[in-house]
């Protein structure tokens, strides 16, 4: 029994990891298509996020299972329940993604604003964020989810700068609204994809440590 | 045991309806203090959040509890572990109402754009998406969840409407830029809320038919 349980814990972490790779293409491949104007392959984002749903699905109730089999207490049962959340912001995560594609569909129609310099340097950190969270999760690692909380500021300062940048080509020519306006969105979603991994950083503080601190830290400014 | 079980299941439904309609109120009070200007009130909405996410943390500790002691099955477990979700949803939705008034903050230091109707209209419609979802897990009753569901279509017309008027002030006159913009923000948390309150609804249909309807619908459009 007890080695069933652990056995299962680790089919759980896996399908974790497998969802969070998953998250991980879906992001890069976000940017990909934005930065050379890919439709197919936003597209294939766009199609692709029926798999992370899927694994949401798979993982929920692989959780509900093992709480019914093995009736799991203390830090087993936090373990059980912290993977179900953590599916969760995985999976709006990778609906953001597709948010970014149909974004960048509409922006290819029309000629390209700015060079995109810091929008895929925004979504590189917002990714690794999601990387490290995961395996803060799987490691248990209380410090390595600290460390992804902090880099959130960083996020949000960049989403904050380039709103600005982009106020500035609105207010000088109304031409470039639309467009300056679905890059605000964009890096908006990258924006949302790091406060989902600092969700689950937090949430691992929280399974590790049995301590709290989701509502110490405000909500994202913007 | 049987009877404590049903006991700590009305406990739970009591403070998911607590917290329910604390965030109906913090919708409704970030709606006045936007339209009636009210920096004071505004403020005080983003100070309760405070007690929103207490409840959170309450309800998260009972449903663990609950989940030990009685280790409930199929549906039992079903309604817990929907709990706990539920209570997430509805925290995320008093994080956009505090959003919503740090933007109406910054709107009141500047004259109005224009009288705000569609606005409290669109809020409206997303607070009695909340309540109904609410009504729908505590009876159980899933044709209010879809009913819920439905409605959700309605925010995101009225999104999409209001965003390309707030456009088209734009392009006339850049002066009203960044005024439009919030304006544009506050909508899309509206519609973000309205959104979380489908989440819920969706939940719902699962605890009670056992049939997962939450990834056939499509994600947010803008």
């Amino acid at each position: 029994m007890e080695r069933h349980f652990e056995e299962e814990f680790d089919r759980i972490k896996h399908k974790i990891l497998t969802m969070g790779s998953l998250v991980e293409d879906q992001i890069r491949n976000a940017m990909t298509a934005l930065v050379e104007r890919d439709e197919a392959l936003a597209q294939r984002v766009i199609e692709n996020d029926r798999n992370v749903n899927a694994l949401d699905v798979e993982i929920d109730e692989m959780s509900l299972d093992a709480l019914v089999r093995y009736q799991p207490v203390a830090k087993d049962l936090r373990f059980v329940t912290t993977a179900m959340k953590i599916s969760s912001e995985l999976e709006r995560m990778s609906d953001l993604a597709e948010n970014i594609c149909e974004r960048s569909i509409e922006l290819s129609e029309e000629p390209q604003l700015k060079p995109y310099i810091d929008i895929p340097h925004m979504a590189e950190r917002a990714r690794i964020m999601v990387k490290e969270s995961l395996d803060a999760f799987v490691k248990m690692d209380s410090a390595l989810a600290r460390k992804v909380i902090q880099d959130d500021d960083f996020v949000d300062i960049l989403t904050e700068q380039l709103f600005r940048e982009l106020l500035s080509f609105m207010m000088e020519n109304p031409k470039t609204i639309s467009r300056a306006i679905r890059l605000s969105f964009i890096s908006k979603y990258i924006e949302r994809i790091a406060d989902h991994a600092t969700n689950v950083a937090e949430l691992v503080v929280y399974m590790v440590e049995g301590k709290i601190i989701r509502h110490t830290i405000p909500p994202q400014a913007i």
